[in-house]
């Protein structure tokens, strides 16, 4: 990342009162001095030019190079070889804390959720960010409707018809920063339009739960098993909407098969209730046929939500909902509320990114490359750790291992980190008590070439247990 | 804006079932056949070649040729010049709506809070967006600390200090989508620390009231004379905390002075009440010495609150809040539970634009520029509505002109709009009836050169009257 750099003719904020009886020169040293202590004015950076300054403030020059010698002499600043005046570097101890690691150190990273991220596509994304800062019109970076770019709710559409079997409509797409806002503010238009129970996955996402409940929905857990949700005990849930990760369970990896699916269907039908589709990692499937959004079978019912972060990156934080006609109001609304809409360039770069196939291109790159991650990983499994179970490896980035009885699963994750790989546990995603162990194999951020080595490390855990 | 163009190797979401009576070949043409008149498939879009959807399909490439010629001669699909198969052009009837126009034609713009646009600097901008492309680690693609990026976070902390005389620390202060997710921000921290009534300015804006009433806010206004909010009047009003327009109070362009900035932290000290300091276009000054934040006096007491809205364009929706140690991390987590943090990339550029001095480039450009047109606007009104008093006119990107008793406001913002000109009036900003009229003029979108006609149809409006 660059370096504080600044030109000679950066800008100070140094009020001076010509009533003052104490000289301006006096009144610019004291302000210096204190800026350069408090780090206001940050060591190393450089000063205005004595001319500049003296301009900026409309008083003498003299009156600035009286001060600059000053505060040199007392060490506050150093000359530059090239004649500009600088903070001098040990002028102030630093005080702000260094940035906590973003993460301890992980030999192998098998934490869920991750795409990998050495993969990102730079240059194409340059090259659609630098069409849109040719092409897009001045006014697209001014106030604009909270929904979202056109460009990009129109190339949404199109995408999601195509390769999920969606029922999109440019009207009926929203724009929002990444799934968990788009998440937010479904569980924000559905409290306000009266909902008061969500029912969730038993496993699931525990923050998204905690957002929904932060929310002032009270959650209501649906067991999962070898089909995915429960859809069964819904009707006696008594819940105003249900939150359902269809084509790729997480974490249990289960796919939700056409009976369920219809069952949910007439479930939302039949109850004027409400399909939160958390379609989010769709686009990577290995063994089976893809399965179409179920959306595409009851879009007055069904808000279907998406998002870059498993497909591109989480740091775009671009999501998308595609919503029913008679909530989509409501939902923008919430949007414009919450932020006024999400950063133009980023979905106008999106949308070039889209309706050229480059998202296409990036997936079939990246689809193979997966595949034989999630391969090396089942047969790295079953070579070393073969009591364990794999299940819902056919897609996504990630697979689940159910654990045998006797092995503990929180002492299987500790172990596991203090030999350097970090692995998820089941426990903490569930809701009812007492369920299953597993861990969470994700797979999209480790290197293939890695994987054995990883396993092999976890099952030395595993067997000193 | 790019055209939908599909590469030949998309992918089609085109479920066969092989145990069923029906022949593939027949699956194959309804299901591309509804997929077209749904519009799953868009109008020109290009279809697979039949060698890429066999392949796909895991199907015999006879089956696709034998569909595509069956819906060719149906007249959904059609054949391109290449030998390259699309969907007609003609094969649905459009049954999306056109999108509605981003606001009406205006031929002069002086509606307030929108720089001049065509100004953004788009060429520096990219080379921000370049640099991260090619520098920035892998991992600042993934998910990191809701509160934003360090590299910005430290950057604008060195910004605010140099240039508007903060306190600012990279540890306090807080990357939001815009100024208006940071308001809301604050609004739901202090609703969940307690506050039940905030202070607002009246004259204010009426959306950010707005949302912040829907916080669960009571909102409370406080007269604003020709020196800013009346802060004697703040003791009487018993709120929690109090959103302040210091440096160039909006809509009426005053200048809080030093004692009812002194008043203000005595009375924030004296109650553990709250600050907001809404800075939101400090940096364009015409005629006067600079003022620094308040925030610079009680950092204990304020949050201080820009963004890039002004100084670069709103569609960057960049924001950032410096917050007293008491109240960040209950910001940064309401953060997010937002939306888990801001987009990367756009943060990771403005740290590069402001650490390489652009910002302050763009600054310097852009003064003139604006102090030209406020000269233009000044001698316009003084020229063809002398019965006018523009006030607030030292700095922003807007000033204030009251209206005499006898002008009705509402009818000439009505009959201006009818000439063409979009003006605003201060009765929407108004919170307590019976307030004194006045036009207010936005001159940061509007030429130089187009002001002296726009005030001359406006006079003629008025003297139509």
């Amino acid at each position: 990342m660059p370096r504080t750099k600044t030109s000679s003719a950066l800008e100070l904020l140094v009020p001076l009162r010509r009533d003052d009886p104490e000289p301006l020169h006096r009144q610019l040293e004291r302000q210096l001095r204190d800026a350069v202590r408090t780090g206001r004015l940050a060591p190393t950076s450089t000063l205005p030019s004595t001319r500049a300054l003296a301009h900026q403030l409309a008083i003498s020059r003299g009156i600035v190079v009286e001060a600059y010698e000053q505060l040199l002499a007392e060490g506050y600043l150093a000359s530059r070889p090239g004649g500009s005046t600088r903070v001098a570097r040990a002028a102030i101890a630093p005080n702000t804390p260094t940035p906590a690691s973003v993460a301890a150190a992980v030999a192998f990273d098998f934490r869920p959720g991750r795409p990998d991220l050495d993969e990102f596509p730079r240059a194409p994304w340059l090259r659609s960010i630098r069409r849109v800062l040719a092409e897009a019109p001045s006014e697209r970076f001014g106030y604009l409707d909270g929904r979202g770019m056109p460009e990009l709710r129109e190339a949404l559409a199109t995408y999601l018809n195509r390769v999920r079997g969606t029922v999109a409509d440019r009207e009926l797409t929203v724009v929002c920063t990444g799934f968990a806002q788009g998440l937010h503010l479904i569980a924000e238009s559905a409290v306000a339009a009266g909902a008061r129970r969500a029912a969730v996955e038993d496993p699931s996402d525990p923050e998204y739960r905690a957002m929904m409940a932060g929310c002032g929905l009270e959650i209501v857990g649906i067991p999962v098993d070898h089909a995915g949700m429960r859809v069964d005990l819904l009707d006696r849930a008594n819940v105003d909407l249900v939150v359902v990760t269809s084509a790729h369970q997480y974490p249990t990896g289960a796919v939700l098969p056409p009976e369920r699916r219809a069952a949910l269907v007439a479930w939302a039908s039949g109850r004027a209730g409400l399909i939160v589709e958390d379609d989010y990692d769709a686009e990577f499937r290995y063994d089976r046929e893809p399965i179409g959004a179920i959306q595409g079978l009851c879009s007055e019912r069904v808000i279907y939500a998406g998002s870059a972060s498993k497909v591109l990156a989480p740091g775009l934080r671009l999501g998308w909902l595609v919503a029913p006609v008679s909530l989509v109001e409501r939902i923008s609304a919430a949007k414009k509320t919450a932020d006024l809409g999400s950063p133009a360039l980023d979905q106008l770069a999106f949308a070039d990114f889209l309706t050229r196939g480059e998202l296409d291109r990036h997936l079939r790159r990246m689809r193979p490359i997966y595949r034989g991650r999630r391969d090396a990983l089942l047969a790295a499994l079953h070579r070393h750790l073969p009591m364990l179970e794999p299940v819902g490896a056919s897609a996504g980035l990630h697979l689940l291992a159910w654990l045998p009885r006797e092995l503990d699963e929180a002492a299987i994750v500790a172990g596991a980190e203090d030999a350097g790989v970090a692995v998820s546990g089941l426990a903490s995603r569930q809701i009812a008590p007492g369920g299953r162990a597993g861990l969470i194999f994700g797979y999209g951020a480790i290197a293939e070439a890695a994987i054995d080595e990883a396993v092999r490390r976890l099952a030395g855990v595993v067997t000193r247990m």
